[in-house]
């Protein structure tokens, strides 16, 4: 019991911290989204290729968190990326609200339209920990199997997006794209698809449209 | 502060549940392995097809965990699987000595040969966890990058063995072996591998002889 009390503690004070960057995001118009998925469903690959198509006309900082190494940041840095933070856990299976805050500072809101924070690659834990963001933008690949909304619900009730990567892939397992969102909307009824390949570049335009398209409603709604 | 003393005090009581584990199933003689590895990297289809090879050979019990659904443990009894246990955490990131040692008394330790744990698909949090195992197995698919030694190598640093599955796909990404095997030894100099495909099933005659032969000798040992 003691352990749940003091995890309660901690996630309020996680809570009181997002709230405090969400206002200060929305008060400069700055769309901000929390990217989550197992290790290697490509986050960094579609915001590597995100950065390529819209770093000429958006102003966007990335946040990229990892357990160890900058690996991840330094790929984003090559895409493109002119305001990237690597943000190494040490251990740690999630960001959180605290580690967001410390970074934000350094970021220069008034020159911002949109803040990416990439989450470490964990299905389970990020799901907790509120960071202040918008919307948490799940990703899970064609590789990893269908039945993955429904065995770790929490990320996917907790999405507003669901990018269903690596379609180049598709056929090569019993991985079945009807059956995903299917799966999805049991959890999450209000989830958005997005079906991108990185490889081929299939489905990244409608990405990259939505993605503009928000970042303007947010700046339009300042 | 606080928060790191009871995890402490978390991880003794377990590290007290897990030596007792141990000692049960070695003073029967019982192998256990405990599978690790991200969502959707294969574990559930690895233990699959190593019942469908073992199990008129040697007694198996499995212990499949997951957050939600025991969709594992309906495929490890279809597979064969005779004395198949369900664990869902129910939102949990990981087993803990404490959910195998309230299954244990269900479980018939004179018959038995292999304990099989299935974890969480997670490749941070279930690394911190003794389950009394005598190694823990972990997987990588080839979809997955071969970077996620070093990002996450808390778990590679803790297992005995990495199989490196989905073999069938090596060519789709820029996934390299070589490298993969490279950066794991970099964290752990004594990790042994195995290469599998569940689908076309090249490598698996080595992994189910080796297996074979590690029950092999902790029965001789005891």
């Amino acid at each position: 019991m003691k352990k749940i009390t003091v995890e309660k503690k901690v996630l309020s004070e996680n809570d009181k911290k997002a709230a405090a960057i969400r206002q200060a995001l929305a008060s400069h118009g700055v769309l901000s989204l929390n990217f989550v998925s197992s290790p290697g469903s490509g986050k960094t690959s579609l915001l590597e290729k995100t950065l390529a198509s819209l770093v000429n006309d958006l102003k966007i900082a990335l946040i990229a968190g990892d357990v160890q190494t900058e690996n991840d940041a330094d790929r984003l840095i090559a895409a493109g990326g002119e305001a990237v933070f690597p943000l190494v856990t040490g251990g740690s299976c999630h960001l959180d609200a605290k580690m967001i805050s410390d970074i934000l500072p350094k970021i220069d809101l008034d020159n911002l339209d949109l803040l990416i924070i990439e989450n470490v690659g964990n299905l389970v834990c990020p799901a907790s920990y509120d960071l202040g963001e918008d919307m948490k933008i799940a990703l899970i690949s064609t590789t990893e199997g269908h039945d993955k909304p429904l065995k770790y619900p929490g990320m996917f009730r907790r999405s507003s997006v669901l990018v269903i990567n690596k379609t180049d892939l598709l056929g090569t397992s019993d991985f079945d794209v009807i059956t995903v969102k299917k799966n999805a909307l049991k959890i999450n009824a209000d989830l958005k698809f997005f079906e991108t390949s990185c490889r081929t570049g299939d489905g990244l335009k409608q990405w990259f449209q939505w993605l503009s398209a928000e970042v303007k409603i947010k700046k339009n709604s300042n």
